[in-house]
């Protein structure tokens, strides 16, 4: 069995961004030499998150509109009262979407559709550097 | 260490569909010798994803009702707008839920509650046809 | 290859009980003996999800508040009507949040941010004890 990772790093702004980490999940399985197994998408931290979704500018704004409704910027949010950071919207979109995704791999490469990218989502109020943690598990071999 | 695969084809409509594949799930891991490991269960494209809930007609109506109160299918989407397919609200409903769910196996069974069901989600505004992929990847022998 | 598990009861209340469990998912992988690969966090049981928050008082208040909001304890749904057993509630929010999270394990330690709690969320309306399973997948060697 090969348990193969790579890491990535994202740069963030202020406001919420959807990084597409597709290519690079691609890549961390062709390194790998993994041709059937699982790839796990996992975002360290507490205010980002990793999803799927049509990377197109509507349906990114579309998701950043619907988490803007669920849990606004400028609710009133106990962590923010206890710790005066303002990301408590922050730690509810991410807790909401998750922080980890797995993804099965078939002959060497992504079980996904054409229209479905991996996305990081990072949701804090302030640009801050991600260490994307992309993990390929599995076998060399054919799967029986 | 054992990789199988399986995919079962499910057919929507026009509607949010909500199939139980809990008995393909279970087939699955029977057919794949795999006696302690986890399964996958993934749906590759993005306007449908995977859950569990109580699959009894009340549960589902109300997650139905949810996911409308949420992302109503007749609301204003930056998505339709470029596109024009209407499947805006789809795209936001499946990032929400995710694509895909690991659940352990062990003694060649599925670790789920009693009243727990492996739900794929279609919710796309035009019938289509689904290919779920389960993937089930573990060991033959005894969990140490 | 390891195939470990661990299991974790955790009795609830009849509120929304958020537990952290990041101290049993270290010691299952430290049980283990995996130094790379992959833990699951999984809840058997429609009433109950996993996800990973801040475990801080304000954070936990604002998630309860959040999902308070998406699907309140007293609204009108129609597994109350047919099963009267009044927790509709919980299941939506199991649904959404889903009931179970892996996260890679590298040199023998989890993957997750200083601030990042592994949280099993019990959502039920009447005190209930929980069996949480936590499975390790992994090699006890180097990644490669």
């Amino acid at each position: 069995m090969i348990c193969h990772k790579k890491t990535v790093d994202l740069m963030g702004t202020q406001e919420t961004d959807l990084h597409d980490v597709t290519d690079q999940v691609i890549e961390a399985v062709s390194e790998s030499g993994v041709e059937n197994g699982l790839v796990t998408v996992h975002t360290p931290g507490s205010t980002s998150a990793v999803t799927t979704i049509e990377y197109e500018p509507g349906c990114l704004q579309d998701l950043k509109d619907l988490l803007d409704r669920l849990a606004p910027k400028n609710g009133e949010y106990s962590h923010n009262a206890s710790w005066e950071d303002g990301n408590g919207y922050s730690h509810l979109r991410a807790a909401l979407l998750g922080p980890s995704l797995s993804i099965p791999v078939e002959g060497g490469g992504l079980v996904l559709g054409t229209w479905q990218q991996v996305v990081v989502c990072d949701f804090d109020n302030r640009p801050r550097r991600r260490e994307v943690y992309i993990q390929v598990l599995g076998l060399a071999g054919e799967a029986v």
